[in-house]
């Protein structure tokens, strides 16, 4: 059987919301700060800068969905819930810091350009 | 002089704004659309199914503020408006492709977890 032609460009293919989880500001970090091993919930939300617990807790559900994170609740008290990537998670870590290293590497050159471009607006906009 | 350090978990970091960008779906379509050459707004928008106006527009000259696409109107009647990547931008053509092949290459697997998610939800919810 012929493998289907997946394409994200096509707005109904199904490859489309797999690309809209992982092109994603907090599935970056998330899978970043879970690359070194499992974290619990606090622990996550500590490592990314930021994020509120409504935004993380749909995010990690999302995530879990999708089978790039598990999560393990340990039957305790106080309950403790931990979570770690999955192998299909480990592969989508690569991809991530990619785009981390990118806007780490390249902000003071978008800056540059941020602040010539405001400049000109602002000309524009005066003149 | 030392090079500060930039770090997109730290949530009033600079680069974190610039990961926001990059981290976006739409972001990765157009710079995948524009990677072949320059083209019109109308056959960016052809390229990218389903964007609205509205959201190239703004995506656009958000992406042209950050030195990654820049934009030529030409002086004749119909008005023509070209776009194409910037050396930046270019530079961000790897990252973005090989977000559209993970979400292309792993969408199977991922539709066999979501299904396995909301089954175990569905049992959840009925038991």
């Amino acid at each position: 059987m012929e493998r289907p032609e997946w394409n994200v460009m096509v707005a109904t293919c199904p490859s489309r919301t797999s690309l809209a989880r992982i092109a994603n500001k907090w599935t970056a970090m998330i899978v970043m700060a879970l690359d070194p091993g499992r974290l619990r919930f606090g622990e996550i939300r500590e490592a990314v800068g930021g994020i509120s617990g409504k935004v993380l807790s749909e995010t990690l559900r999302q995530l879990e969905r999708d089978g790039v994170v598990s999560r393990t609740a340990y039957d305790q008290m106080p309950p403790r819930v931990e979570y770690e990537l999955t192998p299909l998670g480990r592969s989508l870590h690569q991809p991530m810091a990619a785009l981390a290293a990118w806007a780490q590497d390249h902000i003071e050159e978008v800056q540059l350009s941020r602040n010539a471009f405001d400049e000109r607006e602002d000309e524009r906009l005066v003149g």
